[in-house]
């Protein structure tokens, strides 16, 4: 019988939303996967006519996530959608979850991967108990120099790891755009929509799970300053943490949305014993590999040297630069790649298997939970509680 | 009605075909084209086998081009491909192409756009006489950024344009690996496959094209020299050109696949009187703009400030970097949405219509003759004749 | 009259030692200032012998400092030196300045300006009382870039400054090389010479003084981590400290010496709300300029665009790079140039006037003072105290 | 007996010449030359009143070099000028050179050597006539990293070289500012001062000595096209040159006054067999070192992997940048070290003599000859005649 492509419904993603956008690119890129309906807004005539300019059959494309579960589960096994790609701002990622988990579908979801710890925890006790599997879209470690960091880390090419120090200014929140009809600012600056943080929700946990997937470290202590820059904003927009690692190493995590002129500059530097690594999300396929006493190499995407791992998430030679939408596209075909392998009964690979789960999104709530209380404390250290 | 889908038959990128998967790619990325059918192999069992990996229905994963073409124009408006994407070495373009436009479908081949300069004026009557699109995949210019550059040249930002400078160095031909089993270099050095010229024909016509395309000036004089640097070929894998432009201007062109540690540094430099820009294909979403009495300027994909052309290439916000395979399927979108306005009954838009036509493959296969003709001259400036 | 040059004599910077050569260029490279005598060694032998490699007249080779200021303030005017440059290390850098100013000799001096915040006030109150001058080599203040910024900043270019990054990674510590006889190394990690930090005195105090010269604010908070990373050393190689500055900006100022693989990588990021700025001291004739709705602008040193405080600490075309050492010869040529307007009584300009000086020299001690307190705190903010 | 500075005097670089100031610094920064008198200027007044204002003794700041050299001669010993440091315009070479070595005085002269290459080769004879040493200040081969990329050709590390690109873009000619009064620009289009040519005479001969210092190869063929941009100009002030090199490498050469935004960005790369390497003069601490299968390298000044021509030629440890002052301070050293060796008996090393000298001149004006030549055949290969 002919292999079938793995299908995908979606909650959320109707029209003017962005990352709705991102996921369905991220989705179709390699052909492996079909985007065969949704509730795309929870307005059901923006629905409607989302699914029909994304060319969705007009009866998958429903009115609410609810009746998408209900009539899907009612498919045929060959036509019926594997898994649920939820993109909806942060309130509203729990619910639809649980549920499409409660009818069997696997899921994908937007981070951070709830609104509160307390419901990331009860999300990751219901895939445990069903055996089902859950990815998170955490993008920046889908690309492949970030794998190969990783990587070399693990085999211990720096020796032990002293220092950890990652940034990640932004600068489109600089001005009150939320006022002015900005719906992606809108949401995130609403505590409502995005939860008890805003920067670091939104992007300081980026930074923090990138920092803990290269170094292989875990954050043990931490002492935040939360800042809220632009006047009558609720939540934070900026701000600085000291990190501290299981191992021992220092870090420094820095998040902001209002340093002005920066588009998404996100780059980690790891320091060990015998050198180190320094990368750049905006220039993604340079990985520059610093030593003592030695020449700084400068590892690139495409290249025989590299890693099973790195290699296992490029499509095309050194020199055709990928980017943000193929990282994004590994995670997808990675979380495919290991439903299908489900579907063959064949055991998928380390490498399909190396994306962002439920696991990884209660630590990242937990991170949320603890840089806020940091914030908060006169304390200089705090520890972090999971 | 619901809108349709355009729909894609593929001549050739069978099994470990390099070039065949970012058409794919690029048709795939946006959800707007639906891989619908296949020729994927001269050898009707490698065809099979890879319609069936990549998902084709049985019956519309054909066993030869010619099959193809007769059983689609046989199929219903609403099933039938609209186009053809043509993805075989050079030697293998203007028949199947021919054939296609014969039957009524519109064509995507790749560069250069067939084996010799007659193949390719007939190619563009034929284009000429049916009404037919073709659409030519000079990568390069898909770049949004690469757009922007146009634009500012055309809007006269620099003034009279006075020199033209572009590389295109690779290094993956350094050794003799067409002796070693690596097929992509196989026929790429194999005169029977590429036509007269091996680097100037592979790579050289992007450089050429995008020097043309970017500067909106016409090569009309060049003085060439071309070397076999590798013993035992029998095509240049190297060469070094001098041109002169419709406008006066001077420019180089080099383009080397022997390069050493080289990856894909395709670059263009273009002065004017009041400025000039700088272009890296490696670094793709950053454009050095460069004035005689001011800073330069770091225009990046994404922003307000730039051209309605360069904002209809792109995706995502700026610091989200895209990359070739989105470069790629600029010219995929553009080419799919330009045919969903002949079928939907409405004038494609400028920014829609700008993709790499028939006239520039005839444009690229001139080039070819007279940078292979001017390599041969012991006279310094050779006439290009088109 | 014929001009005179300014005549410097030199306490430290014998054989072996690195920076008093360096202060040596610095002087030589604008042939405005004699090096005319030295107590180059605490050593009388190596003192005599450095002096004659040095080309110094043997009689002015003085076998200690005492001795050269006695000897020199008997010298007639016209051949007696005008200044002292103090280039040991900090524990031996008061009792000679104090005995300097004393003799009614201007002194010049190397960063940190002494062991304690004690001394370093008891020697601004003798610069006042005295009247004489004292510059402190802050050499990274020198780069004409550096003031560029600073420049920018204070015409308001970027509105309120929000956030100050400031961060300097070196490698070179990253083994415990004071055990292996390396002299630099050796008195860095020595309390007795270096006083009660390693890191943070050596090179923290540059990144500090680098953020508020460029800023133009005050910092008025700091929560310091400050870590021992080097087994067994007495002093911090590392430290991470968050900031508050007087106007509510915050900011981050990272410093190591075990960032393995960095070379001197002082790197300095400032956020205001209409823009930001960013200048790495490696590739130090460029200074990225941000803007939240315009391309980014790259200011290089030599063009006419830039303030009078750039122009006057350049030498060459733009293109022609400057460095260091110039940077650091910026310092004495100012420096130099104030004392020759005394000498010739005119009034030397802002520009001259520009450089570190007692008060500056005070601020660096008070920043170690307080960073150590804050490193010992448990509390997360401690109020700068001078 | 005490160690003796080494003597100079200058011919030229009075009040407003460029290139003079520069020759001072460069001559001043190690301390090791003494600035002892000048004929600062063709008209006797400004030659005074320069050498006032550099500090000169009244007694030797000449009228004009004929009195200088005459002058000098009848001073003692240990008071004489060791060598001269002739820095007028080109026109302005030839006489002084000649009449200082027959005075017996050392010379050191700015680029190229002489007017003609019938001046240079009879300049060339009198240097071997009269055993005195002459040195030529080609700047750019006297940056550390020039000659660590030189030591890595010659050691084989990339097998047999195929490929040299240099490229030289100035910008500041592309106005006609010879006609608003610029100086700099007159006589640098001036037949009169510069010779047969404007740009190939004036930067072209940087590019073609850095590419034969650093390949290790000459040029025995060229196909030049040489333009004239700039209306009413009498000279070249840009050209394109193909190259052959003597083991059958090919290459390019490009040089221009009128590219808009440049400031002086020379640029070469260089491939061979197993790897290749790029230098940008504008970034001049850093070395790229490509390799077919491995990493890039990036070589940066100050490091313990250097050659010992890399070192011998640096002041500061990594991460200090030294620019264009101190490659010209190179020059200087090295020549200084060489005449100084001379006058202690002692044998210069390798490195000290690795300065380029009258040979390196008589080439360079063959380079203008030759490619002044090839411009104006309508032969596209010019074989290289000295």
């Amino acid at each position: 019988m002919a292999q079938q492509k793995i299908r995908m419904g979606m909650v959320g993603g109707g029209k003017n939303a962005f990352i709705g956008a991102v996921h369905r690119i991220a989705a179709n890129i390699d052909g492996q996967i079909e985007f065969c309906c949704g509730a795309l807004s929870s307005n059901p005539e923006t629905a409607k006519t989302s699914g029909e300019s994304l060319f969705l059959p007009e009866a998958r494309s429903y009115g609410s996530y609810k009746e998408m579960f209900e009539a899907e589960s009612a498919l045929p096994d060959d036509v019926r959608m594997h898994f649920v790609s939820i993109v909806t701002p942060n309130f509203a990622h729990f619910e639809p979850a649980m549920m499409a988990l409660d009818h069997g579908f696997h899921v994908l979801i937007d981070k951070p991967m709830t609104l509160t710890l307390e419901e990331a925890k009860k999300l990751e006790a219901k895939v445990q108990e069903t055996g089902l599997i859950l990815c998170l879209t955490h993008t920046y470690s889908g690309y492949p120099m970030v794998k190969q960091a990783r990587q070399m880390v693990k085999e211990g090419k720096f020796g032990k790891i002293r220092k950890v120090c990652v940034e990640y200014p932004q600068g489109w929140l600089s001005l009150p755009s939320e006022k002015d009809g900005n719906q992606q600012a809108a949401w995130r600056t609403d505590p409502a929509k995005s939860g008890i943080s805003g920067c670091m929700g939104d992007i300081g946990t980026h930074a923090a799970q990138l920092a803990e997937y290269i170094s292989g470290l875990k954050i043990t202590k931490l002492c935040a300053d939360l800042n809220i820059v632009v006047d009558g904003r609720a939540l934070d927009d900026d701000g600085n943490v000291l990190l501290k690692f299981d191992n021992g190493a220092n870090g420094i995590l820095m998040a902001s949305q209002i340093a002005a002129g920066e588009e998404n500059a996100l780059t980690i530097k790891v320091y060990g014993e015998k050198g180190g690594l320094e990368w750049h999300q905006e220039e993604p396929n340079t990985l520059r590999v610093k030593w003592l006493d030695a020449p700084m190499q400068v590892y690139r995407t495409g290249h025989d040297y590299l890693s099973s791992f790195a290699k296992h998430n490029t499509r095309t030679p050194s020199g055709h630069p990928e980017g943000y939408l193929e990282a994004f596209a590994n995670i997808y075909r990675n979380f495919a790649s290991t439903l299908a392998a489900g579907l063959n009964g064949t055991t998928p690979t380390p490498e399909m298997l190396d994306f962002p789960n439920a696991t990884d999104g209660v630590r990242g709530m937990a991170f949320i939970e603890n840089v806020v209380a940091s914030g908060k404390s006169t304390e200089k250290w705090y520890d972090f509680k999971l």
